[in-house]
């Protein structure tokens, strides 16, 4: 698949899964493309828990079940109307969950590049997840990250050691369709904002007006 | 390009960079890839500011030479051996630079997926920069995410206030080459570790032997 239609076409899936396997091939070239992502000082600090086990993945739910009550809470009853039309997990309709990690410690303790910004170790993973994402587009496998979980909670479940971070626990399988927008704008949670009022140049603040034009007339 | 060829091409550039211009119109394309990157709630929490002023890019060099120096105390005669044929920046060389931020009240103080996880927030940059990364390699122009710098300082220099975040300081410019491996790879400072090591199933450290097998003989 082309890269920018994957960018375009890729979607946080929630609602659309099937319950159809997801071969181990597949599975095997998705996490292939995750582990091809830049890590600081090539330290790969990446793991990947394929989660399928049945009674796990309910004892994640009903934590995501939780912290959905908690946030419910906090909001307003204009935005609580709209977020209760919204699913925020798909733990049990997808095919298989993965819980990624960073382990901090791996090539250490100096990793290159790692003196200033220590929290690159954490960001090589999310690059990983990146790419794990848009190759999973490819192969139209949708896929969602599901954030409402206590991390320590979820890492006692799957027996993570202590000095290894939860990054994400992702929610995978084939979906029924990868809606034209993200589901958070269609259902009128935010909005897109335009591109060109978030790009400045030399300093924070100042627009470049050729740019500006560019950034408008463009299209990926 | 397609999407697997710009994953296993995609490379951390340091060495390589052409002080050739990049077209507005190509830098446009390369924005809006990473402006269609997912977000926790669809907080949109980034901006880029594009750095091309000398000056500006000068007193950010200095810096990353200062935390080199720092950096290369802290290794062994073996490590600083190989250390020291190693370039970690190319500010000037490129065409130009963009320091990525995360501005974390945006569509707050609420943020949908957020309460559990607030690094989320920063995280979304990343993923940001990921999408940027891979539509650069498409569009043939390397990336470099420069990490040897204290990012008060840089935050300080581009003039981005308190309440925004510095994820990311990249340089960015067509290239003489990308290479087959990565520069650190090549240069002996790490090696890729085998993936098969890396995916457990259901839970950390117990492996599946069906996935083992799939992910060894798979290739992208």
């Amino acid at each position: 698949m082309d890269l920018y239609e994957a960018i375009k076409g890729r979607r946080d899936v929630r609602s659309y899964f099937k319950p159809d396997p997801i071969p181990d091939e597949v599975l095997a070239r998705i996490l292939h493309a995750a582990h091809l992502a830049p890590s600081v000082g090539f330290s790969q600090p990446w793991n990947f828990i394929v989660v399928k086990d049945r009674a796990i993945r309910e004892r994640i739910k009903e934590e995501a079940e939780r912290q959905r009550r908690r946030y419910e809470e906090l909001l307003t009853e204009d935005r609580k109307a709209i977020f209760n039309k919204i699913k925020i997990e798909g733990i049990l309709e997808s095919s298989l969950n993965i819980a990624v990690t960073a382990d901090c410690t791996r090539f250490g303790p100096h990793v290159l590049g790692r003196i200033t910004m220590p929290e690159t170790c954490q960001y090589s993973v999310v690059l990983a997840i990146a790419n794990l994402w848009l190759a999973a587009r490819a192969e139209n496998v949708g896929v969602g990250w599901v954030s409402f979980l206590d991390k320590e909670l979820v890492k006692r479940i799957l027996e993570i050691p202590d000095h290894v971070e939860l990054i994400a626990y992702l929610t995978m399988g084939y979906v029924t369709s990868f809606p034209e927008r993200p589901e958070l704008e269609e259902k009128g949670w935010n909005t897109r904002l335009p591109l060109s009022d978030l790009v400045y140049q030399d300093r924070w603040g100042r627009k470049n007006e050729d740019l500006r034009r560019a950034l408008e007339e463009t299209k990926v």
